[in-house]
């Protein structure tokens, strides 16, 4: 067998058959940024008053984002997802982007977290993109997951 | 007006009304990368046989990933794509990723570029993750724009 | 925390954790109305031929609705549905619409029941709109949900 | 043919064929309101704090929404959409919710208006339904259409 | 180039670029039939009273899949589509299925013809599958197509 | 009650109650073709090279038709998916497609294995139609299933 799972042995992408694995609680926690020039931080902090949607838009994106996760990663299952949380916090170079998600299923919500921290990201840039052309989505992945067969996986 | 274009005068989002400006010919360029481990860059190369699918399911979840660019970034119009290319190369640090997309219509497709480089990732890590759980996302911007009223941007 | 589960403390949104609710039977009923002019109502009613397919648009627009929840309201939990019926009545005043949705797992489905009454009552609209552009959704509530840790909740 | 220009002269549905129809600059404004207990609208007016997502939450998802309308009514055209803004006002008795959309296309955009107030709306109750189940969606409808072969349209 | 227009000079998937190419009327029409069982055939020819939703919901689940083809097929156009229409007779053999699409757009229908047949085809098995396991999809293709640089095409 | 069970006692249709079912592992196996011309047969073959997009398009295609059963399929449920494979093979006639469907949920997945397979050879006729225009889908139907209370059932 190939050790990309998602490919079999003469190296054609399927969907791995998980059905056999035990539905149990797992988590995964992924962390990103956006990097962005100093008048655009200014701009987005000068701007979180009390109906400043910038931050809450991409949230949204991101959550919505992580339910999307399998019709746009092509080998992902579709799974139940029990909790999303997508936190932004606007830092000096720009806005961290941190989502954790929990699900009682079969398979891990990796794929899920990250695609949350991308979309949020995608949906930050396109609300400052008149101001900063050259904003940036980086450092996006995984830091924790666990639960399943594997257990506790944490970044070293 | 909010600077943020996409935020009325009290900070409320809104999908920005376009009707007024031209339909022209327009493209847009974004790159990213995929950080990946020795082993995992190696078992890329090493599974680029006649059958392997791995950049192949980037590839095409990258091109789908900018058709739904307007379900995934909330303000975002949605918008003809007229052509979309995602090049993937395999690099000792990983993969390099650029798309190129190009319209005939009212809008730039900088969020479409951007997309598809972000979603050919996720689906990128999704195949490798079993290798490596650390693989991560970076650098994932505009290198150029053109048409429409700006005309030319290129990142400096 | 806030009392609109929701939010979090801080007034961000999330989808909430419920991966530790039980998986049991539930359902919900919901209803609205479609109000009409008299002459779009006789239309209705003498179309009921052996291929009219006003009805029948609306009753599917509704149960794939349903299914499109999630994706429509953004802190929706991703679902399994178990049955879906969308019943409209031809009455006087226009058309009532009654959906129940009944799911085994782990939160209730009052908004894919909602959803599927709004939908339903959308596309008979669209089906309308040319003899009665006046026509108007009005009433769409839950009027009962069983199961759960809350138990049977009907409209007083 | 039939009245409703959604069937054919069977009774057989179809989106029917508008592409003789000009390219125009078209409008809709369509309003709707959730009626709201006491309880909930004062949860609403005071959580308007400076990260208070709830209207936010709704304005975004009534801003997809229309996006969706094709996907959602099964004879609508896929249409261009130039611009679309969704506003939520509380009042005593709950929210209103106005919609206008704005396209330069073949068709008209009442069902793109109407849909996301509709699921604003839905996104609206799903915020308050713990803290007041009862919450109803009433009086959807179109005030105004512009453009194309008909003109302006009003309700009267 | 490949002489398959959707790989480039490497063999690599891309969406072609089409934003050269004129706006112009263009039609498909494809067609395609479901085998059945003479048990099944008796049983839609029996159900086609007032209210039968048999062949409305295969009708509707094709005119609702030919709007999706791009999400569907991975290298096609978003495009506009400007009418379509489909049509089920029963037969003894089955069920025959015919789709004309029509739009005003840069590129051709053919894709959205036979994802509206096949989809349509889908969704009648999916009705009579308790009835007749066996049914089955058949010669679904593309019978003529019109506009363009290529004009008439018929199937000989 | 009506023989299809899509259809209640009025012949309206509904997506069926199965809350009731048992959680089982179950399966489907469906198969179908593409018949092509002989020249794309040869271009198909030749085109096997390191980089051959062609088959994995479709592949890729038909996993992902898969996942989008309950969007397409009106009265499909939403169900998890636990192992989707899709196998294609150039014959001398054209392409004989393959699909392996696997589940532990409450229905069975028949309708996901077909879906696959037509969505997996529309994709495929997308790649060759330049070189093709008659190319044609058929023979699309269950092969076996396995699992629920009917156990196995195999095409005779």
């Amino acid at each position: 067998m190939s050790r990309f799972t998602h490919l079999d042995e003469s190296g054609a992408a399927r969907m791995v058959d998980v059905s056999a694995k035990d539905t149990s609680i797992r988590t995964a926690t992924a962390t990103g940024r956006v990097l962005l020039s100093g008048e655009a931080v200014e701009l987005l902090r000068s701007g979180d008053n009390p109906k400043g949607d910038a931050l809450g838009v991409a949230r949204i994106a991101g959550i919505m984002g992580a339910k999307r996760t399998p019709d746009l990663v092509p080998l992902c299952h579709p799974i139940a997802l029990h909790g999303v949380k997508v936190t932004l916090e606007i830092v000096d170079s720009g806005v961290e982007i941190t989502c954790v998600v929990k699900t009682a299923d079969r398979t891990g919500v990796e794929m899920e977290a990250l695609t949350a921290v991308a979309v949020a990201g995608l949906a930050l840039i396109d609300m400052v993109k008149a101001v900063d052309p050259g904003a940036t989505i980086s450092d996006v992945r995984v830091e924790e997951k666990t639960g399943g067969k594997t257990g506790v996986w944490t970044r070293s």
